[in-house]
Parts: structure tokens; sequence; C-alpha cells
């Protein structure tokens, strides 16, 4: 069938609803390029402003899915899990999570991006592992799951290619703080990619793409019922990101904090949602009888993540490279740190070289932000709060820039907790 | 000043205000194509979705002119006045009222468009006259305007180009049904042609742009105030687009009537308009001692109609061409004639070859509605009501269909006014 591209435009900007057939028509008439950029924005603007209904979403979502191919790990010895957070500042948990699913009996298939803006990218912290390599062929990728259990690597051109120049479109175009058009996006690459069972990890707070809770749970609940709907077991956690996660965010600094952590040691709330993701990937994969806390600290993780970064050429015993400059960040009074603010540090991390602006810049191993206290600590005027790391020593000034309010010292600080809420089907 | 494209979207699309600097960026920009299509399409959406203010709106006019070049006619010996229809079916006015305003003293520079769609385009009719020719130079026209006093004729590239680029985009958009970015479009090209006054005829109704009232009022408001803030005087009148214009739609056919009327005699409702916006132009440009009505009478309107035709290399005693195939449509019933749509009968005008779906596509010179009743008129059962005409009768099958339900045959009609209302600054 085939519709006019106006028409469609026409029906969503006079909060019509799509019919299924002219979803699956613009879908596919945008990726074979019959449906023009300037088309597509139109429309997404229209999504944006009047949104879509759930089955909408659901059929937008299956005709990206539709657009590419589709994995299938069902001849796997285990079972899979995936593991999709929406980004945070110092969000390292894939790091440590994949190698100790595996190490727990799930298989993990974490097909990864990189860094855009003040949010890191997975695959731009394992890069500072020396040796280290993100493309795998499919095949390369099946051998791995099966023989180590765990990968992390670059999600290929082949999975849901509607989505990637829909997300490239939106990018440029106002249009990506559409919750329909992130719940699609994120939905149509983890359903074509084809885990069993997925575990969300949706942020919510000032370094988060969603400052909103009530946006939050809106998405969660949008992608948990996408991914039921389409088979796969999916849960969500709504957790915190007003202040970011653990003590770095940075790539080396993070590859370093996430070994920490493998090695039963790491921050304590790094610790604490790796162990939550984990015991929640492991449930919706049918597995309820090992506990992840007790593969941190045992070590069984620790050789999965050894086995993983070889397998992909890696060195785990390299020494990861460290930034020849620094700079202290002090305390400015005594009191109780009662604010770090997860954006601005994310903001500083990137201004100091650790993540991109365009999607072809190349990125800094050794920037980033490293901190000594988090909120709730007592801290003491002119002791250290935080330490920049670059390559020179001219970064400094437009970090500290994005750092000038991001410190709070009071009398009194209320912890909140990690983990906001569940969501389930 | 420089700006991001995102970030003038997301204002927009966030409910903000554009700032002057922003708007005056983002049009300059767009036309040098610093800003692409697909980010001034989704713009066009937030603006369509959310408006514009009148600040916004006078901003984003005065920067389209500032796109181009401006003319100037104030060496002329007369004054000038100009008229804007926002577009109907049968809407020939522009050619008797052009002569007639110039036999009355005042200078006409109306610089025309082409049909598009369902309504006619006036360079179109024009061209069905043998050697007429719409393409003038600057030095041409302003040497016809001095001497004739009146000149239909196409605007040139140099005026507001950021319009023109706008415009074709918007088009395929889904983003042309917008009063903020309607009214700067307008406005734009005529302010940049230099009219000293300037009539607007918005239509209203099923044959027009505007299908309700208080859209064409607020369209109407929103231009009357943008050519008073810029110094030319502009009055607004709002007029029945209900039903067509007169007796005939399509090209030839209109120019047929348009001679008609010059000559003194042709349809009622043509007549009187022609006369309301000819009393109303002489009012804007100062002239309030001549009578529109007697210039029709006495001649000397034809006689400024022979010499504009023949200026412009067209003969005004040619036979005009005529279709070799017709088709009659009959009255079902006895009764009055209470509803011949407007809309059904431009798209059947359409159909039959007067007007084009893509703006390269050719027109016919004899295709068109010829009507025999106007709403009012008592009808009896079999009687002529149409006569459709075409270069081809596979033509008349669509034009039929569009027909359908375009008649009604009642017991009584209550007549409408022709001129709805009148809108000043």
């Amino acid at each position: 069938m085939s519709f006019d591209a106006v028409d469609v435009i026409r029906t969503k900007r006079d909060k019509g609803e799509l019919s299924d057939e002219q979803i699956d028509w613009v879908i596919d008439a945008y990726t074979r390029g019959a449906v023009a950029d300037e088309q597509m924005s139109s429309l997404a603007m229209a999504i944006l402003l009047n949104g879509m209904n759930r089955r909408e979403i659901a059929r937008w979502t299956a005709a990206m899915i539709a657009s590419g191919e589709r994995m299938d790990f069902a001849r796997l010895s285990r079972p899979t899990a995936d593991k999709h957070s929406t980004g945070g500042v110092g969000d390292k948990i894939t790091l440590p999570l994949a190698p100790l699913v595996a190490a727990c009996g799930v298989a993990v298939p974490q097909l990864s991006g990189r860094g855009l803006g003040h949010t890191g990218g997975t695959l731009d912290k394992l890069e500072s592992i020396p040796g280290w390599r993100a493309a795998l062929s499919n095949d390369e990728l099946m051998h791995q799951l099966e023989d180590v259990g765990a990968v992390i690597c670059a999600a290929g051109d082949g999975l849901a290619p509607a989505d990637k120049k829909l997300y490239a479109l939106r990018d440029v175009t106002g249009t990506v703080e559409a919750i329909p058009l992130i719940a699609s996006s994120i939905m149509s690459k983890k359903i074509a990619e084809g885990t069993g069972a997925l575990v969300l990890d949706v942020k919510v707070g000032t370094g988060a793409f969603m400052k909103d809770l009530a946006d939050a749970r809106e998405l969660a609940e949008t992608m948990v019922a996408l991914g039921t709907d389409a088979g796969v077991k999916t849960v969500a956690l709504l957790t915190d990101m007003s202040t970011p996660l653990g003590l770095t965010a940075g790539n080396a600094l993070e590859v370093r904090e996430s070994v920490e952590v493998l090695a039963g040691g790491g921050p304590a709330d790094v610790v604490e949602l790796t162990v939550a993701l984990a015991a929640e990937m492991l449930a919706a994969a049918g597995v309820t009888d090992v506990d992840p806390a007790e593969k941190l600290r045992d070590g069984t993780a620790m050789d999965a993540w050894r086995r993983m970064i070889s397998a992909q050429g890696g060195d785990p015993d390299a020494d990861l490279p460290v930034a020849p400059e620094k700079h202290v960040v002090k305390a400015q009074s005594t009191g109780v740190l009662s604010g770090l603010d997860a954006l601005a540090v994310g903001v500083a991390a990137w201004r100091l070289g650790a993540g991109r602006a365009r999607k072809e810049d190349p990125v800094s191993a050794v920037a980033g932000v490293e901190m000594h206290a988090k909120p709730g600590d007592q801290v003491s005027e002119g002791q250290a709060l935080l330490t920049l790391h670059a390559d020179d020593t001219r970064r400094f000034d437009r970090a500290l820039e994005s750092l000038a309010d991001a410190i709070q010292i009071s009398s009194a600080h209320t912890l909140t907790p990690l983990v906001i809420d569940r969501i389930t089907a």
C-alpha cells in the first residue's frame, strides 16, 4: 500500500492516530529514501508535540525492527539477558555487570554504543584497554557468547537501520526528547538483537535524559510493554542520576573503578546497582539459585571479565593510561556534601576530553573527573573534592566553568535511594 | 551573532518565544543553506503547533524581506495600490480589477503566481491569451506602470528568496496551514514589492484555504497589522468562498468572463467584488473622488485592459481557445439551487486540466467548469447546470466524481453576503 507523506504528517499534526499501514509505509519509505529527511523531521516534531498511543508506538517499533535483520540466540546452550541504560554520568555498570551475569550462567550479548554529549559510551571506556576491539562479526559474537558468556561490542549496521537513520535526524532537528521515539528507538534495537530477557535501567535526575520522575516512569512503562509484547521478558528499574555513579567519570578512570568492583571492592553505589541489575537479569532469564554478590566476592566475575577482555584482543593485565595533567578542586567550606550535580560533572568530563560533540570526534582515554567524596560525606574546607584529568592544561578552564555551581556543602543531607522503583509488565 | 539551529527549534518546541536575533539568524542561515531543510521543517511544525506572537511574526516577515531585494515605486507619478487574494475558485478578480484601478488613476503593480491545487493562478489564466507573456524585467515593469498604470506579471526571484525556499519546503512537509507562516509569506512578498497600499481579499469557506471564519479573521488581522507596521496602508475584506465566484472556473473561461465585466456586463458577484476591492484600493491610495463602477460602464477600464494586455505582447482582439470536448451536468430535481460547493468545483476544474498537481506540470488553457446557475436561482429537473470543458473526454470521469455531492437543490435558500467583514488597522 502506498501513502502520501504529507497526509501522514497531517494526520499526526491534527492529533489523529496513525494507522498500522501508515506507520509501516512511512518507516519503510524513509529507510528507502522515498520519504525525505525534511518530511520525517516534521513528522517527528508532530509526534513529539502530539504523542503516540501504545498501539502506534508498538507498530512504529515493529516497523523499525522489520527494516533490518534480527539475531537469534536460541541455539546457545544457556539463556540470554541484556541490560540497557538510558545513560548517565559515571555509569560504568555494564563493565562489571556483563561478566558478573555470565559468571552466574546467563549469556550477555551487550551491543553497545559510543558516547555523545555529556554521557559516556561503554565502547569508549573499554577502548582505553590496550588492544581491545569493539567490532566483532556475528560469528565471533556467537562464539564468544558460547565460550565466555559475555560480549560487549559495537552493534552492527544490520539491526534496525531505520532507527539509525532516524536517530541521526532527530539529533539535529530538536526531536530527540519524545518518549514514543526514545522508547521505540531503544526497544527496536534490543528486540532485533534477539535477547531473551532485558533489564532497563531508566535514569532520572539532572544527569539523565529524563529530569522528571513522571517522564522516566512513562518511558519505563512504555518500554516494558513493548518488550513484553514482543516476547522479551522485560523489567525496568528507575534509578537516581542526580549525582554521578561511583567516584569516576571518564574512560580509563571508569575501567579502573569497574575492575575494583570485580575485585570485590569499589564504591558502594556501583556495587549496589551492579548486583541489583544482575539479580534482575538472572531472574528474568529464569536463573534464581545464584547470588551475584557472592560471584563478585569469590572472583568468578573477575575471571569472566578477564576472559571477555582477552577474547576481544585486550590485555586485562596491561597498565591503563593515566593523564599527564591534573587539577584539584577543593572544598570551599566545612560541612556535609549535600550536592554533587551529575550534569555538571558529566559536562566537565566531556569538556576535559572524555566525550565527543560530534560522532566523528576522537575521545581521550585518560580525561575525566575523579571524585573524592560523595553526597552525605563530611568534608572540611580545603580538602580535595575532585581531581580533573586531561591531556592538556588548556582543558581545565571550561571544565571548571561547568562545575561552578555543582558542589553544595550544607549542615545536613538526606540520602535518597539509588533504586527508586521497579516497573514490570 | 550565531545560534545553534537545535536551540532555536527547542525554544519554539517548548512553547518559548523566539528572540529577534534568533529569527534573523535562522532565516538568514536557512537562505544560505547553513540551516538544513530538515531543521527548518521541524521548526515550521513547532511554529504551526505552538504559534508565534505578533512580535515574532513581524520579525519573521522582516527577516524574509531582508533576504532579498526591495522594489521602490516612489518615483512613479501616481500612487500605487496592490491586491492579494488568499485564493479561491473562479477568483478572476485581479483581471478586471488591475485595469479598473489604473483607469481611476492609481498604478497597480500586481506580481502574481501560478495555480497549485484546486485554486487557479492569475498568470495561468492570462497565458490563455495568444502572445501574452508573464515575465517582465524590472525596467519593463516600471515603464509599463508609468505608461499603462497596470501590470500583472510574474514575481522575480529577487523578492524574499527565503520565502520562496520556505514555501516549497512547507508544501511537502505538512506545514502550510500555519497562520503565522501564511501571513509572513504573503506580506513579505507584498512589502518587498514596494506597493504604497494593499488590499487583502481573505477568503473563507469550503473553496478557501481558511474554512473557518475565526481563522480567516485571525489571518486578516495579522496581515493588516504586519502591513501597517511596515508603512503600507493595508485593509482586508473577508469574503465568501463557499461557492465559486462568477460562472466560470478555468483559464480561458475566466478571461472571457473578465472581459464581459470590463465591457459592463458579467456576473453580479464578480462585478460587486471587483468594485468593492477597487474602492478599497483607491481609498487606501488616497483617491476618493472617482467611482470605479462608472469606469466599468464608460469603457475606460476596458481601454486600460487592452493597453495592459498589448504591452505584454498579448492580442486583446484574438479569439480565446475553446475546448474540443464538453460534458453537461443536469439538475436532478426542480427547486432552488441552495448549494454549489466551491471546493468540489475547484477540484473538478483542476482534474479537467485547468490546474496542476506539481509546479512543473503544464495547464490546459481551455479546461474548466462553466456554471449555468448560482445559489438562489430557481432550477428545473433536466436543466443544464454545469458544462465541463476539457481537451480529452477521459478527463470527465474523475471531474464528475468530485462533483458527486456538490449540488444541492432544496425548497428555499438564504443568500449570504459576499463581503462578510472589513478589517482595518
